[in-house]
């Protein structure tokens, strides 16, 4: 028996420390209610009115996501902002390449011992993100778990859902011999391959977050804390014009793992790989790494973020329609017939 | 410079096991799949289609929850379905308490490394559970993240999504002085207080998952890993009777902590404790913990998993209802003017 009377904040959880995370996440959140919000966070389930959309035959699109281990480059430069918003932006781009309009978002954030500045780091990442989308954070879970975490580390999932009408989503049904592939860039690695990224970088270069590689312009924190891009607007534009026949966002996997999945059976993509040059991250880690190319392209996106599959010589159009949103796409490939997947050209 | 070529297995990280753990969630969840479903795990999202429901002005419930340290005891006990279960009915009851009907899940599963059978046990269980709350698994995250989880440890969160007519959400806004309350038993601990419940038992103690102390009728692990249950049935038949004013699912901070949320302010809920008996465990916890009364009511739920509020002079109504499908209720308390929060009377 215990000497002296138990409480749950000596087993490690602090419930009034929680209600305090939980307001000031609150207040974060209500930044980016829009009007179909009817109740936020506080209540046991969140409410999104589904009105607004004015859809006939309405269709929701949803995505569960994390960020990887690219919170353990968070912990290491102790910058918590970045992975909530590439965690949005994440899921954003996953259902956007459905063709859904996305609504809203709640997040999972669980750690060892809640530390309220970085919980609030991270959801204002999260808001922020957020309000650049258009889309609301309804809700989450802030998780304390004493002894699943080390301390100062946390886990942070997300998921999304969108509606669109069920004519207007997107399922690659139009794709066919002769279509064309354009690539958008990304910004970096977005939220894949920093298992190896790290090893590389930290490991073998020996390296920390504060080192400055003079070929990559900033410290190696800074490259690997890069926000995953929102490719929201710029699929909008594709599916204004009516070029659009579907998308891949490029996550793990690369290029040979994610373009497939807009290919019906009997369809491979040829991809140039010289029509852009990789970011210099990139060619680091190949070299410091000695990585082999078929490697790189299978673990990271390599510079391209999202694949855009369009009518057969729209190619050009489509890149101009892209130019006037600010957005510098490259025609990289075509679609041909042959055994599904990703042919990767020199 | 790496001496020979370095692959994203090599850094922990193997993208052909995911594949494979990937191909058998796949198939659990078709399992769960009803015809709303339009396509599932595969895409990049999943998509749902609302037009099964028929509703007029359609809102949309929706939730995110993990299941805390009780995945601890899962880790101890080497037993992974329950704590899917758990998750599923949690987060069914969260958004079954607002009016909504749940629709479809999505889960966040996060490992150091992937143990292909134990993944696949968790997905057993959260597939499981879908099928029995009739709700669809569309889809979720599998994640490997080399040194974020010790060996055989993992965390799991849970995404639902329902759906209900907007004047028919459950708000507590009927709640009035008078209004009946109406508690519905807990299987065990549900999925809080594991912080403090594993410490009592297994520090002070000196407990294991196989003991078997004579008044549990269990092991201590068997006890610790009881399902969490689903009220999901109870709620629609209170729903249908047009008793129910609106419920608390009672989860962190207890009945204390949760009750309060379906009131309406300058109310209080007045709670008879002599009404009920809290089942072993609890006495046991409290006994050993010297764990004070208030403190075990604030972390615990106490034997009571939900409390449904119902029209003044109804609780005999409701608990006749409620037997009629199987589901023992007790009068456990009356709405009262005052403060807004809980009077426990001894």
């Amino acid at each position: 028996m215990a000497t002296s009377p138990l409480t749950y904040a000596e087993a490690g959880v602090d419930i009034e420390a929680a209600d305090r995370v939980t307001e000031n996440i609150g207040r974060l959140a209500r930044r980016t209610f829009d009007s179909n919000v009817l109740a936020g966070v506080g209540s046991f389930g969140a409410t999104y009115s589904l009105a607004g959309q004015r859809l006939r035959d309405p269709v929701l699109v949803s995505s569960a996501d994390g960020v990887g281990t690219k919170l353990k480059v968070a912990f290491l430069a102790g910058r918590h902002d970045s992975v909530g918003q590439c965690l949005v932006n994440h899921c954003v781009n996953d259902i956007a390449v459905q063709g859904a309009t996305p609504l809203f978002f709640l997040d999972y954030f669980a750690t060892g011992r809640l530390e309220p500045g970085v919980a609030a780091a991270v959801v204002r990442g999260l808001s922020d993100a957020c309000i650049q989308n258009r889309i609301s954070l309804i809700g989450g879970e802030t998780a304390e778990m004493p002894g699943m975490y080390r301390d100062g580390e946390y886990d942070l999932a997300g998921f999304i859902v969108g509606a669109a009408e069920r004519n207007g989503l997107l399922l690659g049904d139009g794709v066919r011999a002769g279509s064309s592939l354009v690539g958008l860039p990304s910004s970096g690695l977005h939220t894949n391959g920093y298992s190896l990224a790290r090893k590389i970088f930290f490991d073998i270069a020996g390296w920390t977050v504060e080192t400055r590689p003079g070929r990559l312009g900033c410290t190696v924190g800074e490259e690997l804390l890069k926000v995953h891009r929102s490719y929201l607007k710029a699929l909008r534009t594709l599916k204004d014009s009516s070029l659009l026949l579907g998308a891949a966002h490029i996550t793990g996997g690369g290029l040979p793992g994610n373009v497939p999945r807009v290919l019906p059976n009997g369809l491979q993509a040829k991809i140039w790989t010289n029509r852009w040059t990789a970011p210099p991250v990139f060619r680091l880690l190949s070299e410091i790494g000695s990585v082999e190319s078929e490697e790189m392209y299978r673990t990271f996106n390599m510079g391209i973020g999202l694949v855009a599959c369009v009518t057969p010589g729209a190619a050009l159009a489509a890149i101009r329609a892209l130019a006037d949103v600010g957005e510098k796409a490259i025609d990289i490939g075509v679609v041909e017939t042959g055994t599904k997947g990703v042919v990767l050209e020199p």
